[in-house]
């Protein structure tokens, strides 16, 4: 795997955009915690491995167990999340994956049961701005790890 | 279908800057044209009705011969489509449904013959913005034509 | 795209049989407005362009709107379709795409409280024989619009 | 599982037409033991118990070898099927499951390989006679074996 | 198809043990006839001709009648399968494919309600067992047939 | 997610029989490194909770890096893993989940280029061991982390 295009240098100015619609839908109303794991499984199911390591970088730095990281993958048969991060993370997994048939009435209302309006919003401009910019690293095969220096994560101390 | 959540009500700030990130991402350097080839299959293929609705609005307000918008469902198999136009197609395809293996050379090296690195970039912020718009409106199902009073594609005279 | 054998020359028999079958599935009990549909999203569905191309310059002589036709790729989330139309698209999308399950008993009630059972029969056939012709044209890429001088649907005035 | 309409009995006439269309289909220039196996591997595919039923049991009274059919679910791993019957199979199974992307041109040219024009148009029309088949029964669930006194299949003596 | 390398000579000892496993789950507390219906289906789905073949002839050389074999590739329509058969052969399949949702609660109470706790613990030993012979001989493409002399299913008399 | 039956109680002696197949084949000739690599990828395939759990406690006891446990879900964008550990992860991607083709002799021509006979073998079975693990912990929904002090992975000291 070798990088291809740098699409920060490239076009800088949608670069900037897209981080000032990013930071804001992951700062708005839903909890950093809960932000981080919807980061990090929208990664994996993506396959966006750059996306994948700044995430569980950040979520180290903010205290998140590592345990819980390592179950994302099978989040489902996990005993580790609450019934409100189960919530969002089916919420991520749909919109993600965008079935055929479109986002099922059962799920929005389990959401619903979760989650302020406010927040059902919020969580699902979180999904949005991943998926976009899963989508630019894996078009453009960002080197997982490379921003570590300039954002920071690598702070974390993972090994 | 009924409407679920006004997301734009709810959330006018992350709506204001995802919106002057799409708007950006759709006039930057790939023609209107293509643009507008693009909003459309996206949303056919994530099943988006409001935004299929208004790009093909948009699209005849610019012009677009109606055969052409026809075609898009299955443009693999058109003689309307230039060389350039269907690498914008297969690139858009590849990114909105990231396959399991990532976007392959070929595919890269293809689009790479028919744009400027500029153009890459650009047109693949396109694609993550349609997808962004795709995910809300599924999400909350936003009757399609609802906008059309306040945006203007109803000027198109599609009856 | 290039096209490959003229099938309808080869086997000029088995073309007409087809002919005549197609023809009375595509004018038995159910409206012509919804075979129209029917043929339509079948050819999406499969990514027949012949067939596409054909039945929108059809559709559109017979008086169908535009907006209805550009809708179809996402009819789920349209108003512009009757619950009876809506049955008959469904049903479409099931018998086209086949789940390894077969046919949900919820469905097939669905389909019955809007259709007799002369019109669910026949409406199968429309199904089948739209099926049929799909393999066909994607099988030996028949070239989009190529019969409309044989066929007549040039007279759409479709661009 | 029980059987929903006799669709035979609602559209006699639609039966018929469809009947003389498959009829010739599979009595062109293929010779029969080829078109038993794209019966039989179609219904497979398409999930069909009551054409699967029939066929078996017709290929059993022209004398085809029982292991054989029992090799057809995993024929890509087995000795007993000669060049061109694999190349058969293969065509099957592309236009019974339409593929995103169409029919590979390199599928085609080992099909042109093994079969002239002739007998690539004319399999072409069998695997599309045996898929309208396959919906029709699958739709209306006809019980297998049903029509073994008419048809005359249970003579094959399969227990 | 040539075969590739033979991994029971080369690691006979893990041979030994998976055969010492598999035997003992398929000897457990379900009868023969279903653990035969299991193999098979479980080879089908896998796309495992070795394993299809020989399992095959074992059902046979007990006594399974052949009409019931042929319909296993499509037993949701057949009516040759009993209450308890279907059960095994659903949680067989599901297995077998391992959905991204899990085993449904709804499956499990089925199965539950057909079989015993030990048969529904044997019963899955049983579906494990088939599942991992079927990776060995798809990864390493043994030739069908190529132990019948050994193991003896060539008495099954199978032309 | 409540547990189902304990299916080690039930069947004792299946349970051992595979624990001696599994522990066999996961102290053969491949390196313990990649075998954790490979149990902790196919459990993530197969959404197995409890797997998941007891095998990255174990190459965390082991003194793996935690960085590449958490790059392992997109392991093709990472550079953290070797040319041979690439080969392996690839090998056990397709052997969990068999592609309708089969294995590509390209994939199994890359693996053969890194491992010895002996190593391609045990590695398979490797693979077949953890996929029989995972489909007896899916199915009966086994919590994870139960068994962590009996086995020892709690040691692993992660929270």
């Amino acid at each position: 795997m070798t990088a291809r295009l740098d699409y920060a240098a490239q076009s800088p100015e949608l670069f900037k955009k897209l981080g000032l619609y990013s930071h804001a839908a992951h700062t708005a109303s839903i909890e950093a915690a809960i932000i981080d794991l919807v980061n990090i499984r929208a990664s994996q199911l993506n396959g966006c491995g750059f996306c994948l390591d700044m995430h569980v970088k950040e979520a180290t730095l903010r205290g998140e167990r590592p345990l819980r990281l390592h179950h994302l993958a099978a989040w489902r048969e996990s005993m580790l999340f609450s019934t409100r991060e189960r919530a969002c993370l089916a919420w991520t997994e749909v919109l993600t994956q965008l079935p055929a048939q479109g986002v099922p009435d059962e799920l929005y209302a389990r959401v619903r049961g979760q989650l302020s309006d406010q927040e059902v919003v919020d969580l699902t401009h979180a999904v949005m701005a991943i998926n976009a910019w899963n989508r630019a690293n894996v078009a453009f095969r960002t080197t997982p790890g490379t921003l570590d220096a300039a954002f920071g994560p690598d702070k974390a101390g993972l090994a």
